[in-house]
C-alpha cells in the first residue's frame, strides 16, 4: 500500500503516520520527493487499512498495490487448477464441462428424464434445484430432501455427478451426502458463515458471482473457502445487475478471461441466469466458450411453459441438443473438446 | 396480471392459454380487441407466473398489475406502523429515532464511552457490531459473544435499547438475548433462511436494503418476516452500488419517500454506509430527515483513525454532536422532533 | 502520478520507464524500496498518461494523485462562486435560487400563466423548453424559436431571468439572445463542441450531470467551459441511471455535498428529472436543500396530464406552491433563505 | 398501449380517460372486467403517452405493448440488411467485417504503416481518429482535417474503405468527403441534431451504443437516422458502464444477439472500448463473433505505450494478427468467414 501525504504535511505528520503504520504491524518505507512524501506500507493490502489511513490528517490518498487475496491468485499458483468432481469428470482441463438440468426438481421421473436427455446431448454433470432462493415468500421453494434423493437417483441412473445449491448451514450435511458439487448461489456469495462451512469440506464448491459483485469480492469469497481448507472451488459467472431492462441480467463476458488471468481456479458460465431469455442462451454459451470458459451451467426443462421456476430461461430438450451442437464447433476452434458422452450405467 | 397475445394468435391459442391460466389456479378474463386478445389473470401477480406465461407461444408480453407483496403494503395497512423497541423508544412516530455507536465493538470501556457520548448528543438507541461481515477472510470479524455482552452493559448503563447485526441462524438466540433490535445486513437481505428465522421472533428487526436490491425485492424480503409472524420490521436504506466511484455507495434518497408511500413500515437511513465518507454523513443525514426518514443509523468512534473497521465513514464524538445539532432544525422543519435525551440510569 | 514497478523490474527497466516519463515532458522522481521501485511523475495527472504507463512492461500499477481539473477546483478558488444571472438574481449566495416552469413551452399564454404562478409562489427564475431532446424521432421536439420568444416575453412580464436548453451549436446565438441562462442538458454534457462554444460566451451556463456521468467527468465538462473563458457555470445534479426501475432516475444526494467540496461552483438540484415522479419532487427538493444545494430546477404545468412532455414528473401550480412552503423551512434550518419574491414588473 | 384503471374508477372516470385517449389522436378499446376496466390504446406506443396517461387520476398503470421504433425493426424488415461500404466491402452478410487501425491518427506514415499491417492480417476496413472526444480539455483532441487526409491516403494506398468519427455538425461535410463510413460515437448517440444531419446523407453510419444506453434508446437513435432518409446504419456495441471497476467498460455480449433479433441492421462489436484492456480484446472478439456479431472494430498501434490515446486497449501489429487467427476459427464455427484479404492496390 502507498500512502501519499499532502504537500502541507510536516515532518511531525510524517512521523505520526509512520508510527501508525508500524502499530498495525507493518513496516513503513519512506520516500521523500520534492513536493510530497510517500509512505510505502510493506504487507498485504487490506481494504480496512486503506480506510484507516485515508482518515488520517494530511493523508491525501492511499493506493493499494498488491491484491487482497492470495490462495486463489495465479501469482501464488500459476498452473490451472483442475478439479475432479467424481465419476471421471474434471473441470478446468481441456474438456469443457457441461452441467445441465432443471431449475427445480419436480419429481423423480422429471429429473431422470431430463438427465437422460441432457446426457444424450453431451452434458456430463446433472444440475437440479432442491432448495430454491425465491424473492417472494409465496413462491415454490423447492422439494428439499426429497428432491435431493431424486437428483441422486438420476445421477446414479445416468452415471453423472450431480450439483445442487445449498442455501443454509443446516442443510450442508444433507446436500454433501447426495451431491458431488455444492453450489453457493449469487445471493449467498457474501454469506460468510456458509463460505466458512463449505470450506471445511473437501467436496467441490461452485461459487457464483454476486448480482452486483466486483471481481475482487468474488475472488475474496473464494479465498474464504480456500483459507478454510477446501481448494476445490469452481467460479461461475452468472450475469450482473445493470441498468438494462431487456434481459434479467447482463452476462459479463469480460469476467471470463479476467478471472482466468487473476486466478488459477476454473471459471464456468451460467448463460441461463446471465440472460434470463431462452433465445439468448445458445449465443451466449458459444461466446463464453470462445472467451475461455471451462464449462457451462444450463437450465433445461421438457416443457418450459410448465416449469415451477425460471421457465423463461430454460431450454427444451431439443433446444439443448441444438445448443450443444453449436457449442461443439466453438470448443474445437479454441482447442478444447466437449466432454465425451459417458456410457449409460 | 395481463397477458397480451400476438396478432397471429388463433382461437385455439387463446383457449390453450386460458387453460394454462386456469391450471395455475387463477381465473382468466378474456377481452377481445380488434387487433389483439388480452387475457386478464385474476389473482396475485407473482413474477414466476409472468416468466411462465412469457414463454408460451403467441404470448407477446405479460404485465404485472398488482404488487407482489401484501402484509408490508400500505394498501393493506394504511396507517404508519410505529414499532416499540423497548425502554420507551418507538420508531415510526413523530420522534426521529437516532441509533449511533461504533461499527465494531472493541471492548467494554470503548462501547460504554461512546454510548455515553452519543446519548448526551441525543441518540436514543445504541448500535454496535459484534459479528462483522467482511469481504476478506483475513479481516477482523468482530468480538462475537463478548461484544454482545459489552453492548448490553453499555445499553444498561445508559438506559438505551441496543441494536446489533445477526449474520447466522446459529447466532439468533444469542443476539436476541442481548439485543433489543436485530439487524439483518445488506448482504443477508436475500438470505431467506435467516429471514424466516427472525420472522419467528417478536423482536424488532431492522432490515437493510441490498447493495443492488430493488425496492420491490426489499419489500418482499420484509414480507418474508411478516409472513412468518413478526410484524416489527424497520426498513433501512443504506446506499446502493452504482457506477460512481467517488463514494463507497450512492445513498438513494428517492427510496425514502417511495418506501414510505408503498409500505406502512418505518424507514430509517444509514448515511454512514450510504456515503462511506465521514464528511458526507451530516449533509446526507439532514437530507434523509428532510425527505421523511423516521430515523438514522450512524457510526461513531472516538478515534476513527484507530477503528477496527469503517474508520473512513465514522464520526468522532464531536462530529456526531455537531451533526445532531444540524439535524434537529431539519426535524423541526418537517414537523418532527429528535427524541428527548433519556435521563441516565 | 505514481508508477509502481513490479518486483521483477531490472535497473534497465527502471531507466526505460524514467526515459518515457521524461519524453512526455514530465520530471521523474525515483524511490527505491526493498521490494519495489516507485516512479513519481511530476505534473498534471491526465488519464491518458495513466493509460500509457499502464501498458509498459514491468509496470504493475499507475495511480493518479492530483485532480485532473484545475479552474473548477476549490483548491484553485477556495471561496464559493456566486453567479449573477441578471434582474438582480444570484446563484450560489445565501439565497436559494428556484427555477421553475414548464418542461415544454406550448404557447405564450401557457408560459406566461405558469410564470406568474411560480413567481407568486417564490420562484425567481423561469425555466421552459424550446428545443427538446427526445429519445424518439416521432415525439414533439419543441416549438423552437417561437418558444424562445414566448419565454422571453414571460420573463419580461414577470421580471424573471429565464433559462432554456441549447442542444446545438447552430442555436447558440438565438438562445443567448433570449435566455439569461443557457442550459446544457444531460445528453450533451460530453458534447465537447457545444461546451467549447458556450465557453466563448459570458452568459451563465447551467451544466447538468450526465445520465451515467462520474462526478469527475462532470467537473471536467465544466472545466471545458471555464478553460474556454466563461467562468459562469452552475452545476446541476439531475439523477443518475441505476438498476432501480421504480423511478426514472436515482437522484444522487451524495453528489450535492461532494461537488460543493471539490468545486467552488454553485450546485443546484433537478428533482423533477432526478425522480421522474411528481409525488417525490417535494421530499427530494427538501433533501437537496438540506444537503447544501444552492437552488432547484422544477417542472411545473397547470395540467400535467395534458403536458406535451414529462407530465408524470410535473407539479401543478398548487403542488409547486405547497412544495415551496415546505422547502422554505428547510432553507431556514440550514441558514439560508428562499429568494424574496420580486415585485411584478 | 394498455391503461389499467384502478378498482375505484367510476364510469365517469372511464369516460374521461377514453376522451383523453381520443384527444391524442388514438382510438380507445374498452374492456370491462369483474374488478378493473382496461383501456387499449390503438397506435404507436410512445413513452410520452405512457407518461401522460400515468398522471391521470384512477389510472393504476400503463403498459406499452408495441415497440416504439419501426424502420429499424425486424418486424418491419425481416431480412438482414447488408450494407455496402465501398471498395467491394459489405457489412451484414456472411463475411465478418474487421475494421482496424489507430485510435488517433498521428501522421501519414503512422496510419499508412498500420493500414498495411492490419490489411495483411485480414482487416478490410481502416479505422482512425481525426476528431477525438476527450473527457478533459487539456488532452490531445486529434489532428482534424490533416488526419482525415492521412486516413484517406492510407485507404487509397491499401484499397480499404475508411471509417472515422464525426463529432460536430460543422464537420460532417469534411468527414463525408474523406470517409466511407461515418462513426457516431457513444457520447453522441443522443445528440439528435447530429443524428438528423447524418440521416440526410446516404453514407453508411456506424452508430455506437451509449455508455448507459438502453437497447431501446440505441434502436431509437438509429430510427432517427432511418427516419431522416438514410437506411445505411451499422449498430456497434462498445461496452456499457457498470459498477465493475476492473475494466473500463463491461462489454454487453447479450446485446449482440438481442439487437440482431429486434433489428435487421448489422451489429458489430468494439472490444477495445468494451474492455479497455488489450489482453481482453482477443477473447472478447472471439466471443462477439461466436454470439453472432457481423464485424469487429479494433484499435491497433505499432507501439501502444507511445499512443496519443487509448494505448492501454490497443493491440500491437503482432497482437492483431494473432487475434485474427483465433477469430478465424470461430467465424468458421458459426458458418461465416473473415473477409478475404484484398489485393494491394
Amino acid at each position: 500500500m502507498i500512502i501519499v501525504l499532502s504537500p502541507e504535511a510536516t515532518p511531525e505528520d510524517v512521523e505520526r503516520i509512520v508510527r501508525r503504520v508500524e502499530e498495525t504491524g507493518h513496516a513503513a518505507h519512506l520516500s521523500t520527493g520534492s513536493e510530497r512524501t510517500i509512505v510505502g506500507v510493506i504487507g498485504p493490502d487490506l481494504p480496512v487499512l486503506q480506510d484507516m489511513f485515508e482518515t488520517m490528517t494530511h493523508v491525501e490518498s492511499v493506493h493499494r498495490v498488491t491484491k487482497p487475496y492470495k490462495l486463489v491468485s495465479r501469482d501464488f499458483h500459476p498452473a490451472d487448477s483442475v478439479i475432479d468432481v467424481g465419476r471421471g469428470v474434471r473441470i478446468g482441463g481441456p474438456e469443457i464441462a457441461v452441467m445441465a438440468g432443471p431449475c427445480s426438481i419436480e419429481d423423480e421421473a422429471h429429473v431422470v428424464g431430463t438427465a437422460r436427455a441432457v446426457r444424450a446431448a453431451g452434458a456430463t454433470i446433472l444440475r437440479g434445484g432442491a432448495f430454491k432462493p425465491r424473492t417472494s415468500p409465496y413462491l415454490f421453494r423447492g422439494h428439499g430432501l426429497d428432491a435431493l434423493r431424486f437428483l441422486a437417483t438420476a445421477g446414479e441412473v445416468t452415471g453423472m455427478p450431480v450439483i445442487t445449491e445449498c442455501m443454509a448451514v443446516a442443510d450442508i450435511d444433507a446436500v454433501a451426502r447426495y451431491a458431488d458439487i455444492i453450489q453457493v448461489g449469487a445471493r449467498n456469495v457474501q454469506n460468510y458463515i456458509l463460505l466458512d462451512e463449505v470450506g471445511k469440506l473437501r467436496k467441490p464448491v461452485l461459487l457464483k458471482r454476486g448480482l452486483s459483485g466486483l471481481i475482487e469480492e468474488w475472488l475474496l469469497a473464494a479465498e474464504y473457502i480456500l483459507a478454510a481448507g477446501n481448494p476445490n472451488v469452481i467460479l461461475c459467472e452468472r450475469g450482473i445487475r445493470t441498468f438494462e431492462t431487456s434481459y434479467r441480467n447482463t452476462f459479463d463476458i469480460n469476467a471470463i478471461p479476467l478471472a482466468k488471468e487473476l486466478s488459477h481456479l476454473p471459471v464456468v458460465a451460467d448463460p441461463s441466469h446471465g440472460t434470463g431469455k431462452h433465445q439468448l442462451v445458445a449465443p451466449v454459451s458459444r461466446a463464453a466458450i470462445a472467451a475461455g470458459a471451462d464449462g457451462l451451467l444450463i437450465e433445461v426443462h421438457p416443457h418450459p411453459e410448465r416449469a415451477l421456476s425460471d421457465g423463461a430461461q430454460s431450454l427444451t430438450h431439443e433446444g439443448f441438443a441444438s445448443m450443444m451442437a453449436s457449442v461443439s464447433g466453438i470448443a474445437a476452434a479454441v482447442g478444447r473438446t466437449l466432454a465425451t458422452p459417458l456410457v449409460p450405467a
